[in-house]
């Protein structure tokens, strides 16, 4: 694992992937260091992907699927099982310790399930079991970043020229390989000639919007303000804020599970009757009966107590830092897939394909 | 102006004064060094008074209150003014320039506004008349503990053995002259037998939860658990927090303004059938009819941009940065007051007494 360091400016998203293969690794930008520098991080085997998704070091749903896949693929060319079998049990192993790094985010168990179904399917020799775990992990990062101009694509439709539209959390380039899942429809948009005012909250504890959001929107040139999460009700209540979308990490049924602040930016955007839009990969989706169970997050006290390495709280207080909540899919006004804009009713009914109206 | 350091321990607040006068100067905590320093600073005159609260040296509607009505007792003193009719002049741009320093607090408008009421009926010499507003600015500090304890009494009776209690910002010992207003019910609680869990939002931009609720809490050994602003729902939809109590900036007919985050807090506890309760004196009501028009303090983007001196968002930004939100009183289950506990009613038909069942 080395740093590649570039100089800090600004670039148009457009041009950085958040995760890739290259020559047989996978380079991630470090997330933790932005927005003062751009670095990339190469990884060498599966253990230093976990750690990073642990870390967020990468982080979005979307993106840690594909990074957990390309640890997959370094798993399986490094592994020196003489067989089929001995590759799989590896491969297993390694999926565990990928899927416990973040065990909220839905897509990293599709992830993980795509690229062992991809193995135990595969014939041949281990060497070539690999190499289509391999590209199987490449055609994940390609179909995410076209499921994003399609998410852009479709929830652009919802947009219009003058809107102000809050965001939470990062769901740009930097939550995904490239082109992101919330704020795709806000580029689509704006390319297609309309005018958008963001306005991204700073996402404590993590400050994701703060540093990510407004970095990646500056970079473009997309007008963005900042606010504090608490201010989120009081920008709806004078009209300020017009319409929402925020990212997923899971979707069952029932629930949206995303970046926590988004059940009361959803209760917010009810009571002010704010659209409030949820816009995810298909991937995001368990949309299996009774899937409602799953492990919500809980993250190190020192997020919170801690900004850098400067502590804000006194010692010995006592924290609780869930990394999620839970959105009743009642409060969502629309799902913004790549396969087009679904109704809460439809999502309730386990269907991901648009209804008809 | 000068410091008087003391060394950093943990007090109990009983013993500690937010806002007092001694020796003809006014000497307050400056909560910008908490929790790392309890630092107190001698203030001799009232401008000194309207920086320290604009700079939130001293904040909390009560307290602001106080220590402007006592930067007017300083005013009074320091008069050369041969005239009653010079000495109020001198009083009338004093309040003024107390005012402008936190426009949306209803307490430093009636502070103010009692001590030139006292002023003007005054009799005799500048030199009494300025003894009279003194004594005035004393009995008003008095007052305020008063109405604080009777506050935790009315408070307490709302809360039951159990009780997890989710607050916002600062609203104890630091928010008042002494022993706090929506922090008041609990401590009284506690002292009644009643055990209590308190969940504290750390309240971003400035922190005050993060810093001043805890560090009141830890001295009082009261046990309290902090969260980031945005995961008050989750706390609510889990049952983690079956009770709120906050306080006020200014409460109107229609409306509570209280430290941003307030209403989506509200409106969390509505939709998870959570009790939400104001607590605050008569001294924070402006029930005249038409009285929504206020100003809603906007402050510095350095608030959201920085922690202490620490950029944490790339230049370029803009920022929003409301001080307060509206939270409509329907939301209200009751406010607490030194009289007793009213109605949502009873306060949108603009009384402060307790409605009879």
């Amino acid at each position: 694992m080395f740093e590649e360091q570039c100089e800090l400016m600004r670039y148009p998203m457009a041009e950085l992937r958040t995760v890739e293969w290259t020559h047989g690794r996978v380079r991630m930008i470090d997330q933790t260091e932005l927005p003062k520098k751009l670095v990339h991080v190469i990884y060498r085997n599966h253990k230093q992907v976990a750690k990073a998704i642990k870390e967020m070091v990468v982080r979005g749903a979307p993106a840690i699927g594909v990074a957990a896949a390309m640890g997959l693929a370094l798993a399986a060319n490094s592994s020196r099982s003489g067989t089929k079998e001995g590759l799989l049990s590896e491969l297993e192993a390694a999926a565990k310790a990928l899927e416990e790094s973040r065990p909220t985010a839905w897509n990293l168990f599709w992830a993980t399930n795509r690229i062992l179904q991809v193995a135990r399917r595969a014939q041949g020799e281990p060497k070539e079991i690999a190499s289509r775990v391999t590209e199987e992990a490449l055609r994940m990062a390609e179909e995410d970043v076209e499921a994003n101009h399609r998410i852009g694509e479709y929830g652009a439709t919802l947009l219009d020229d003058g809107d102000r539209v809050l965001t939470h959390c990062n769901t740009g380039t930097l939550a995904t390989v490239n082109y992101g899942t919330a704020l795709a429809p806000i580029r689509t948009a704006i390319k297609h000639g309309k005018k958008l005012q963001v306005i991204a909250t700073e996402t404590r504890p993590r400050l994701q919007g703060a540093r990510l959001t407004t970095y990646e929107l500056l970079s473009d040139k997309i007008p963005v303000t900042l606010i504090v999460d608490g201010a989120v009700g009081y920008l709806m209540k004078k009209g300020l804020a017009n319409k929402v979308i925020v990212g997923a990490d899971r979707v069952t049924t029932s629930y949206v599970a995303n970046k926590i602040g988004t059940y009361v930016i959803a209760l917010a955007a009810k009571a002010n009757k704010v659209p409030f839009y949820v816009a995810a990969p298909s991937s995001t989706f368990d949309l299996r009966p009774g899937q409602h169970d799953f492990e919500i997050e809980e993250r190190n006290c020192r997020e919170v107590t801690h900004i850098d390495s400067r502590r804000i709280v006194p010692k010995g207080v006592s924290v609780f830092n869930p990394a999620f909540d839970l959105t009743p899919i009642e409060l969502v006004d629309g799902f913004v897939t790549e396969r087009g804009v679904v109704s809460a009713g439809s999502i309730a009914a386990g269907t991901l394909y648009p209804s008809r109206n």
